[in-house]
């Protein structure tokens, strides 16, 4: 069975079939759609599972040139083996197709935790390499996709879930994906920051409707209040190419990011003393990131926006 | 507790005190020498396990210049929250303690899988911040040290171990670090694999006693015969930086490894035939490397080696 707590629906693949469900008494959703896909027969996955989970097959992949971490995750107790991606990149999808096919996994959902200035989003180029697959970013953001998420709307692959938490501040669109808190969802639990919380630090928020209050009020209203063992796994990790981890929890960011730990008057005055250069890609890739990477190239301006 | 599988002990904390005891049945190894350290205080880690296992702590870190992972891996049940680092670069000394401290943890272990060609490894200069660290390499890399390891030795952190597999054929000295398979130890278990099995790939075998016979012998009787979802944790990745994958499985590299799962005659040929240049760093690298990298400058020849 697959669930997505959203009404947003816009397409499912043909096998789908649908029905009607309550979402759970945590959260106050519209009604849950279920969608049931066609038999997946591949079997020779092995599951590299995560935390207490032994559902869960979890990988975390790296484009080097954004520095853009993409991360895969399925549900291998069931028999579809139903997978997502989070935040792939256009230059290393075939590398991520590739492993979700070596791994036998069925790939249902392409999402993108914002719309990134940085580097092309890489799903509309999986879209158009396995048609089955829904693109997934928030309403917020205003862009296009197959399912347009809010906050508390859960996206369900196979028997585990992700929880969509609002995170806006580095973007106006900005969502956390958080793995469930059931008995049966993986622990500890993994939160998805994008750029909202990095490791030791945070994203810039002078572009895209960003706003340093908001992002103060964001992470400390949504991400720190998470259990503190609670894995944090962001969009990048830049961190001048010194500090490349690639995991966090929420505990260590409370206790040692360097901005985050500040009072919100102090946040905000280092967020807009940053003195940041105007961002190389932007002009090129949030328009075609506002459509989740199928841009149409005669619709970009004809000359990009002055640095 | 800390206990490490080895009499070629060469040094151990001021405040160890020592005692013998019989080492596990499994393993027909030296008498065990258990060395007790000094209380650390610090208590504020939050746990990353890595697993089943609780008890572990486990971190994943990235050079970027080299393409070389870095593994900190401690165990937080016990009070002296004892840690080990696997191959650690010299230039990212600095992130890795770090790191470290903000973790509580103590760490004891700075460890080698073999004597690196591209980059200088880090231990050298961990032992000179943090006095107490003992550096790990194998006897058979005659190296200098302060643990000289041997196939089928147990390298004890707190309750956790790993254990030795001498897997030579990219160099003469190359071992592989597990993780134990008790019912108290990460499952799946974990190997660390240095450069005899990369992610879809593997090390070179045309220098420093390298042999693509040894290797694939090596890989064979002591990596592939390990359980199917043993994670797969390599020195390096990489694979024309286009598939950037951190970590794989025993059953996955047995199924897609493209020379890996080659007979041994077609497995030499194809390393006979890589026709790779001259590693840059090799002349510089290897001498340091040697002595784990302390190295001191007027040893090294006046003249780099030929190309």
């Amino acid at each position: 069975m697959l669930r997505i707590g959203v009404l947003r629906f816009v397409a499912l693949p043909r096998s789908s079939s649908f029905f009607f469900s309550t979402s759970s008494p945590k959260f106050l959703n519209p009604p849950t759609i279920r969608a049931k896909f066609a038999s997946h027969s591949r079997t020779m996955a092995y599951t590299t599972s995560s935390g207490s989970s032994s559902k869960l097959l979890f990988r975390q992949l790296f484009e080097k040139e954004s520095s853009t971490y993409t991360y895969l995750l399925a549900d291998v107790s069931h028999p579809d083996k139903p997978a997502l991606l989070i935040d792939p990149v256009d230059k290393t999808v075939d590398r991520d197709i590739l492993l979700v096919k070596e791994l036998g996994l069925k790939l249902i959902y392409a999402m993108n935790t914002h719309v990134h200035a940085d580097h092309v989003t890489g799903t509309g180029l999986i879209k158009t390499k396995l048609p089955g697959v829904k693109s997934v970013i928030s309403k917020a953001s205003k862009s296009k996709a197959d399912l347009l998420i809010e906050s508390g709307d859960k996206i369900y692959f196979g028997d585990l879930f992700l929880e969509v938490r609002a995170t806006p501040g580095h973007t106006l669109g900005c969502v956390t994906y958080v793995t469930g808190d059931g008995p049966d969802q993986p622990q500890p639990r993994m939160a998805f920051t994008g750029d909202a919380v990095l490791i030791r630090g945070c994203g810039r928020t002078d572009f895209q409707g960003g706003s340093s209050q908001q992002l103060y009020k964001s992470v400390h209203s949504q991400i720190f209040t998470l259990p503190k063992d609670t894995r944090i796994y962001p969009a990048h990790d830049y961190k001048g190419f010194t500090l490349e981890m690639q995991v966090s929890t929420v505990g260590e960011e409370m206790l040692y990011n360097p901005r985050l730990t500040k009072d919100e008057e102090e946040f905000q005055s280092i967020m807009e003393n940053l003195k940041l250069a105007y961002p190389k890609m932007i002009d090129m890739a949030v328009p075609a990131n506002m459509v989740c990477g199928l841009q149409d190239l005669s619709e970009r301006p004809a000359e990009p926006v002055a640095n």
